[in-house]
């Protein structure tokens, strides 16, 4: 039997009418590339959109299912490229700026993108491979200086694009299984892939993580979106923030540690979200130059790779902010999981709390995760028991965009994560590793994870990688490759071991350290470890 | 183009389902009808739902689209029957137990009922009515005592219903769009009109009422549910519970003041709902009986009526319980809105900032509201402008069980909530009256909500309702209708005009004033002005 209710499907531009109606008067703060301060209201952003959405149809030709490719930074224009594209049924394609030239030229003739909306600090990565682009149309310059001049044809600048376009619109009425976003894999293997978002997963994704057992976040947060818009749509928060009416604080490309503390200060800012390393960078700045008054900030959410206990314990002591830390994946939209202590966990020692605030967490409703060991079968939530995660949900994708490859897929439709996890009694889901990067030595796995979390919080070693390496008797064993501190205060081999004795058996102890100057990071931030196993092959590396 | 995101159903069973993997401990605790305290674990919830899902399809022969009900109290058993029957594709029917024999009879056979699972302490009230209902094959009796008897025919013990039932389930998948529950209005005017919820529906209004801008709800909480669960669901709690991995603590029939505090303190309960006059209550008997320690009661949630800005003062001033005032409808699943204070509001003075609180609040986002004026044309919002309350949303009927009255909605589709309301700048909604009850005097609308609640917060009153009375001059004025807080402490009509004379023009303030034992209330607890109406027109008011 039908139950009775309205239709009601839920898009972007339902999020769009919805902060217009609510929360007309919140704000949208923009530190734009050239530094200057933009600030406008929601109600504004709706008739902007529409204004953009107008242009799309009577200026571009942008039809339904079209794609439509940005290459740009956090700001109020690409907020609008958010809302416009979608809301007329067409599909925002959000363009990692840090990838290769050979990546991005793949990307954009793979998703066969029409028009490219790109801030012209950002023109001379595409003016490069521009005449290997075959499906683009014209390129609409965002946030052009004055004499600007570029050798792409067919462009346009943004504000003429938009201006003498009617600011209202009759928003059509969409299907909320219809794609909105997209984004590809920044993959350490092979060429990135693309990831298809719908209304419907975008809308269920942002309500999810506004509750109070994830980011937590209310109409009285003003909250600064550090994570880019061009890496898994800023994690859903342009979204989020409007369903939630929080104010909304765009950094661009003032991403050094001194220009995000200013903009804390200046915006009061409650809430932030940000890979460990931006994290890192804004803590040791404090430490150097400590704010005049105690930030507003209350809570900062760690995602795309693991929050370290020192971190948190770091932050927290020092200046009384808290970190939380979450897990996703550009295929989980992203956010699946996060962790947050529970009353039960109250009567704790605080080294033993903030092991549980450093683990990857609790699944979010919407989304269902298992571990399932190399014996095929899926594993006790005993905290103990290793195997590879897999999640299915309302924010997962079933497919990867025009591909049948189904290596990502299990036969019983989850997907793949290829994180190797344990669950715990509590539900506390913890990666240990990376399939590919496990440590599997004597036939026991060694969690380089582990190893890193416990190197970092050495006083004398600020980062810290582990790979594994072939050994003949073993067949792996870790290596641990540290960044110091303080290049004038080495530290011993022995010293290390020593160190890592009380928390980990013999075994699992690396017998080899090296030093560098700079872990190695993919183009989002993470310990890039293919590259430190590739100087290590070759020798560079001791 | 489509997005490639996995079919994911939004159902009671993927609720149910959540609860059981990522909150297992967490636990359901209830206050049986014979004053035994009960608990058990969600894990074990899902256990004995699935043993009721196969009771209900092997033993008692329930398909798909059976309409089940339910006539009982708040616990377990009732949690279990709001997963077990929709679970397997039928619809839960809760049947509220306060409305008269007639309307009892009249919902039972209008909606055709196959089975009613029915508490022991409400047996009487069904015998009395059993010859008459036309489609009901048995009654499974709840938390029956020994030496239970009954005239009724055809029954069942609950425990001997599903014991020996497996306790796992292959769930079926069921479609988001089919119907999972049903209550019906318990109608001022006329028979009692049918609601019918979607699981999707009622997945989307409990995952957005858990959100901090609504009853912000975490893992953390214990939440007491004092609305009934045969009355709209109790606000979707027992859902929303389970998706935030809450305890959920249940009182059956122990509402009475002294009870609702001895289950706070015992507990421990964080977050609670309830009906203003409970709260009253409450706080009535915490003054009388002080609490030796302060309670972890932090909020309670408040919908149905008003709360006045007296009892949220004495509230938090005496005990520092804040109250959140709600607003929704059974035809709006029922929670569209709440009030809360933002960051803009802190400077305000305390009776500033709780007349904001004392307002119906800001819609909810899946959910859309506009006032309409007399003239037909959508008012605007300046916190002036009083018209109909319009609503339409993803939890919002479209129309009634079993008929094509289209009275209550809009051509464009909106639904008619019959009250009327203001929305101010800031997007606060305030109920001014319902329109059957607003008071046209001279031309100008008189709201009798505000004048009950100004009367409320004078200290020798402890009721008051407001009604229009005819009157030849002015065509209608306000006859106010008040219960004093001490009998052998009473007030003059000029006393009370004086009160009154510094909020409200002269023509507001009622000529006339009588002094009533107690408000006639509805079946869920609201001023029944019909019957003040009534009494008036009889001449039994004086």
């Amino acid at each position: 039997m039908n139950g009775l209710i309205m239709d009601y499907p839920l898009t972007t531009t339902t999020i769009l009418k919805y902060a217009k109606s609510a929360f007309p008067h919140k704000k949208l703060i923009s530190y734009l590339p050239n530094g200057d301060r933009h600030e406008y209201t929601y109600y504004e952003l709706e008739k902007r959109s529409c204004q953009l959405a107008n242009a799309l149809k009577n200026k571009l030709g942008i039809n339904k299912g079209d794609m439509v490719g940005t290459f740009a930074w956090n700001h109020y224009q690409h907020v609008e490229l958010y809302y416009g594209i979608p809301g007329i049924g067409a599909v925002c394609h959000t363009i990692n700026i840090r990838l290769s030239s050979q990546q991005t030229e793949f990307i954009i003739n793979h998703s066969e993108d029409k028009v490219i909306f790109v801030d012209a600090t950002l023109v001379p990565l595409l003016e490069k491979i521009a005449p290997k682009l075959e499906t683009v149309e014209k390129y609409i310059i965002i946030n052009a200086p004055e004499n600007f001049s570029t050798s792409l044809l067919n462009t346009l600048y943004y504000e003429d694009l938009i201006e003498e376009q009617l600011d209202t619109l009759e928003w059509p009425i969409l299907n909320e299984n219809d794609a909105c976003g997209m984004c590809y894999t920044s993959g350490t293997t092979g060429m990135p892939k693309g990831v298809l978002y719908s209304h419907r997963s975008t809308y269920l994704h942002a309500m999810t993580i506004l509750s109070p057992n994830a980011g937590n976040y209310s109409n009285d947060d003003v909250i600064l979106l550090i994570v880019p818009q061009f890496h898994v749509m800023a994690w859903g928060f342009p979204y989020m923030c409007l369903l939630t009416g929080s104010d909304m604080v765009m950094p661009s490309l003032h991403l050094q540690p001194e220009a995000i503390v200013r903009i804390l200060e200046r915006e009061k800012i409650t809430k932030a979200n940000g890979v460990p390393s931006i994290w890192m960078g804004v803590y040791e700045e404090m430490k150097k130059n400590p704010p005049k008054e105690k930030l507003a900030l209350e809570e900062y959410l760690v995602g795309g790779s693991a929050l370290s206990a020192s971190l948190i314990e770091n932050f927290e002591n020092n200046f009384g902010i808290r970190g939380v830390q979450a897990w996703g994946m550009t295929e989980t939209s992203p956010l699946g999981t996060a962790s947050r202590l529970q009353k039960k966990h109250k009567d704790l020692s605080k080294k033993e709390q903030i092991k549980i605030r450093a683990k990857q967490g609790i699944e979010f409703p919407g989304i269902e995760m298992r571990i399932v060991g190399d014996n095929g079968k899926i594993a006790p939530r005993d905290g103990k028991t290793m195997g590879e995660l897999q999640v299915k949900g309302a924010w997962v994708i079933k497919s990867y965009f025009k591909t049948n490859n189904r290596d990502n897929f299990t036969d019983d439709g989850w997907f793949r994560t290829g994180d190797v996890s344990t669950i715990d009694t509590d539900g506390y889901m913890e990666i240990t590793d990376r399939t590919k990067d496990l440590i599997k030595s004597g036939g026991e796995w060694i969690s380089s994870v582990a190893l890193e979390s416990a190197l970092m919080a050495h006083p004398k070693i600020k980062e810290a990688a582990v790979i594994a390496i072939p050994d003949k008797k073993w067949s792996e064993r870790p290596l641990a490759a540290i960044v110091l501190a303080d290049i004038s205060k080495p530290i011993s081999d022995d010293e290390l071991k020593e160190f890592l004795s009380s928390d980990f058996a013999n075994y699992q102890i690396p017998d080899n350290y090296v030093t560098l100057n700079l872990v190695p990071k993919t183009s989002v931030g993470k310990f890039d470890k293919k590259e430190i196993r590739r100087l290590y092959a070759e020798g560079k590396l001791n």
